[in-house]
C-alpha cells in the first residue's frame, strides 16, 4: 500500500478529508508514513502535525474524530483523499464545520462565510491551563 | 487578496478543484502567486507546473479547462479550494473524469476504480511529435 504513495522531501503527503454524506471538503492536513498506516489500520484519520512535529490523532482532544470510510490516491500518487464521517459535525479547530470558511467575494476580499458552531475555548478548555 | 495567502518555502500553495455540481474532487495541483492572481482575474484555473517549472493554464492543450465559480481559503491560509465547471468532463491527464481513481480495497491494495473516458493519446495527439 505504502509503496505506491509518493511522500515529499519532508516525508509527508497532503490528505483531504471530504464528508462522505454532504461531499463538503472538511480540511486538508499532512500525513507521514506512520500516520497513513495508522489511518488505514484504525479507520480513523491520523495526521502528522507539522507545527508540533508529531503524530496527530484527529479528535483526541476535541472529540471531533473522523471515521474513515474510503481512501483514494491520485494519479501522481502524491495526494490522499478520504471520505469521512465527522464526529460532532465540526472539523475545524476554530469550531466551524469545515476549514474552508474564507470565501473570495466580488471585490477580491476574503469573507468569513461559515458560522462558528462551538467556540474554540469550549472545544479545548484545557489549552492554556 | 494575496496577503492572506500562505505560500510554502517554494512559493507555492496546493489548490483543490472540486466539481461545482457533483462535488467530486477532480484534482489537486499547485499555484504560485502569479497563477493564483491569474485564476482570480480570468476565472479559469491556472496552476504552476512543478515538473515544468512554469505557469500551467489548465486545458490549454487538452481543451479541458476549468471555469472557476468560487474560491475559498482554509483556516491556516495555506490551501485553496475552487468550485469549478470542468470542460469536457475530464480533469485527469490519464483521460479519466478525475485524478483520484486509485481506491484502497479491503486487502489494502490500490485498485483503478474509474474508467478512461478518452485515451491520453487522443487528448494530447502532438505530445511525442
Amino acid at each position: 500500500m505504502l509503496d505506491a504513495v509518493v511522500f515529499n522531501e519532508a516525508g509527508l503527503i497532503p490528505a483531504i478529508a471530504q464528508d462522505v454524506d454532504s461531499k463538503e471538503i472538511l480540511m486538508v492536513a499532512w500525513m507521514n508514513r506512520e500516520a497513513l498506516q495508522e489511518t488505514v489500520d484504525s479507520k480513523r484519520a491520523v495526521y502528522f502535525s507539522r507545527s508540533r512535529q508529531q503524530i496527530w490523532r484527529k479528535g483526541e482532544e476535541s472529540g471531533h474524530m473522523q471515521l474513515v470510510k474510503e481512501i483514494r490516491l491520485d494519479c501522481d500518487g502524491d495526494v490522499i483523499l478520504m471520505q469521512v464521517e465527522q464526529m460532532g459535525g465540526i472539523a475545524c479547530h476554530t469550531g466551524r464545520a469545515h476549514c474552508f470558511y474564507q470565501k473570495l467575494d466580488q471585490d477580491d476580499q476574503w469573507q468569513d462565510s461559515e458560522p462558528v458552531i462551538k467556540p474554540a475555548s469550549k472545544i479545548y478548555p484545557n489549552k492554556d491551563k
